[in-house]
């Protein structure tokens, strides 16, 4: 089988655990999420927290993205770094030092970031005048998901005042994560927000949407500009659970070898909560979906272990085995390792670093 | 107070997330591991997983340990690339590229590895002719914590018989992680193997235990010459919560920025699972302690959105707030990150690189 030998190949060469990416499978991801807004008639600003990498996102780009989306102002310096451009920050940046780079970062590439309360934005002006160029404000709106984001279309548009009068700073429009059900709710929010700014003269150049379950409700929201998707350009366990995703869908997988079997109905993966990490996203019974074993339940972690619970499994794994995992949540997964293995037809072409791995602030 | 010019002074130089580690904390709690082993007549052997620092590792070895542990081997490479020798690293090392880089290893470093099966065993000689020199292995033995190890002792006798039978392989001992109210069977374990080892004419040269809440139980073992231990440089809330530290025991905090209160009983951190990690240490309530706001519950997660609770919170903290959290479990935490922020009297004094970060294989 042509996947043995590439299990054999990626062990071999790199060792496991190793992070594996198929490229075929990532430029359809890409070309799926870009055709998608093409037929909504939004932009797509996809967010590289997923991948963090400066390669994937140009790929991104070059298939027809607007621009992109940091998580953190780390993130789009990096970006910035390996020529991206056009970089939405969404979050609220707070405090000198990130005020300090910020300034740097706008000197040099088009950002826009955002903010949901009046602290956050009166600490921008410092570094748009840094940077001798107005900085792009979007006003994050929370309509349902309890993250970020002012609760009532009236906050949102007391922010937007704020902001628009603000030396050095651009009301720039409106940042929203609708629930999956919750776009009638987003609407309510959206056009509420939308009679307020008018009444003080301003317009959402930028209504901005997020988020790969939510590429089934692209076009639902009347007055959307772009959507945000990270997940997508890999999927995982979490996107097959809600069905946002198929196992052909997965473009990452994580190759692990069985370096014990301590037990009959027990084994252990060399990939613990320091490889697949923790997350169990939201709620999915065990750490991952093994390929080889979907009977196999990685059960529990330590570090460097992942623990296999096999009552369950007719066709158990031997010492030494490499499998491979579908891991519960992608974006965390990529942020532990410094390079993905890239391969394509079953070959491995080579490796991408993951540039902006740990870029936490 | 000192510490609100030290959080500023973080947060200026180095922005948040940040980890911050007290040096005289740090070097305390290393004296009194130091200090137990020294008591009990066992040598230290600090497990150095949770700091990752060849810097650290060093003053560990300059307080008296013997030699230090590794979970894989390529923070076995960094530490000895830091000057350490006399390295066991405590996993079953399985593979030809492990091979390639053990012999590499061995070349230049003291190596001793731990097995539990015959398969691993069988792949070690490549190692030991790579090197040009013998291997030393340990039986790796499970007494109830149900991860790797051998079941039995007359299990652990037959892999000792295996690896004394193999070119290039040295039988070194038994290495046992022993539940914490495990001791008694432990010693029973090590007997009845002891006495198996004597029928082949074979000694455990060393015979190991590990774990920081086990420190208690050091002394009790009859014939343990080491012990390995991790946590107890920093500790967490995972050693508070097993009483095996006291918060004065806690060296390690991550700071972080409170940068929204969407609601008036939530806010948010700017460390979510991609700083503090979705680890739950073993099923603890909330996601870290908040030394400044106690009350306030870090309820769940985004990968940069660390979600409070603030409903128990008389004292609720304001957006731009810098906190410091004891993460749940500072293992993984200090995984996260390339460098530690290193203090000492209240004085930020330097950055120490976890240069062994993310080497999973």
């Amino acid at each position: 089988m042509a996947i043995e030998t590439l299990k054999a190949e990626v062990a071999r060469t790199f060792g496991t655990p190793a992070v594996v990416i198929d490229l075929d499978k990532v430029e359809r991801n890409i070309a799926r999420v870009q055709a998608l807004c093409d037929a909504a008639g939004v932009a797509n600003r996809p967010h590289i927290k997923t991948h963090k990498s400066p390669v994937l996102a140009a790929m991104q780009r070059d298939a027809g993205a607007r621009g992109i989306t940091c998580q953190k102002l780390g993130e789009a310096e990096v970006m910035a770094d390996g020529g991206l451009d056009d970089i939405l920050i969404s979050y609220n940046l707070i405090g000198e030092e990130k005020m300090r780079r910020l300034g740097a970062l706008l000197a040099r590439a088009s950002v826009t970031v955002a903010a949901d309360n009046p602290v956050t934005i009166a600490g921008l002006p410092d570094a748009a005048a840094r940077a001798g160029r107005d900085l792009g404000v979007v006003v994050e709106c929370d309509t349902g998901r309890q993250r970020a984001g002012v609760e009532t279309p009236e906050e949102a548009v007391a922010l937007a005042g704020q902001i628009a009068g603000s030396t050095g700073l651009r009301f720039d429009g409106l940042m929203l994560y609708p629930t999956e059900d919750g776009w009638d709710k987003a609407q309510r929010f959206l056009d509420a927000a939308s009679a307020g700014l008018a009444s003080l003269g301003l317009t959402a150049r930028i209504v901005s949407t997020g988020g790969t379950p939510n590429l089934v409700n692209l076009g639902k929201l009347k007055g959307a500009t772009e959507h945000r998707v990270g997940t997508s350009i890999f999927n995982d366990r979490m996107m097959l659970a809600c069905g946002a995703a198929t196992l052909e869908d997965c473009a990452l997988e994580v190759y692990a070898t069985v370096v014990s079997r301590a037990g009959p109905e027990r084994g252990i993966l060399d990939s613990g909560s320091k490889t697949l990490t923790s997350d169990t996203g939201g709620g999915l019974d065990g750490h991952g979906l093994i390929l080889e074993h979907p009977q196999a339940r990685i059960a529990r972690f330590a570090e460097e272990h992942g623990f296999l619970d096999l009552s369950g499994c007719n066709d158990k794994p031997e010492v030494g085995d490499v499998v491979r995992v579908i891991p519960n949540h992608v974006c965390v997964v990529v942020n532990m390792v410094d390079r993905l293995i890239a391969v394509r037809g079953g070959e491995i072409i080579g490796e991408i670093p993951v540039a902006a791995r740990g870029r936490l602030g």
